[in-house]
């Protein structure tokens, strides 16, 4: 797609530090790391969003995100891993083709997820919450 | 497996509020959500890590994931939705049963995921960092 950063790096229109490639998908180094290592994988063909992606795509760039997973863990030692992925603004996403953030983690490196839960005002409220969920979920 | 909260649920022994269950996986309410809505997906049989999964297994929690994310948007309206996974208490890991965070996000949510992005110190120190994940990536 004109005009898509990532298009341009799958096209070798622009450069980045590509950890891998296959038929499907590439990762390559995230230039503004949360966390040393944070590689970004991408399927090659622009998708955007997440659920507009065919199920095989989802599931190469998931392949790849294993490899890139074990690698972090290997290569630099990573206590964990994170795997993030974003879909519009209000959720943070930026560059507009599907991306999955993988994250190396370790125990002293700083970063922390804001994970601010709430909860729910009752257990019927989170019932109905379900309820409206679950009307919507499609047999597809 | 014993004294997993998430294989108790799985086995109807522990209450949830479910919003979808197909063969290999089950979609329940997040007791503690960072926003309201928030589902997790889960393969019913136990894994973890991320690595540690088959990739049909994978593939099968992708799919319910786009049925969620599709349901949050046309029943909540939200205006985004943000995908989450953590391996390791490093990473934020709470229960060690793989599980995907799917997360409404609403430009007034008042979540943010602190994404304090970092730099390298050069395009070489980058580059260096790539060849090592790149060395350790299985060809598998």
């Amino acid at each position: 797609m004109q005009d898509c950063v990532f298009c341009k790096i799958v096209a070798g229109n622009m450069p980045c530090c590509k950890v891998w490639e296959d038929k499907q998908t590439i990762a390559f180094m995230d230039i503004a790391p949360l966390v040393k290592g944070h590689t970004l994988v991408i399927p090659k063909k622009h998708y955007d969003p997440f659920t507009a992606a065919p199920l095989e795509v989802l599931t190469a760039c998931m392949q790849t995100v294993q490899r890139v997973m074990h690698a972090l863990r290997v290569s630099l030692g990573a206590d964990g891993v994170n795997l993030h992925q974003a879909n519009g603004a209000a959720a943070g996403q930026v560059v507009p083709h599907l991306h999955f953030h993988v994250v190396p983690r370790f125990a002293d490196d700083g970063h922390h997820w804001n994970w601010n839960a709430k909860s729910y005002a009752s257990a019927e409220a989170m019932q109905q919450m379900a309820n409206r969920i679950k009307e919507h979920i499609e047999e597809a």
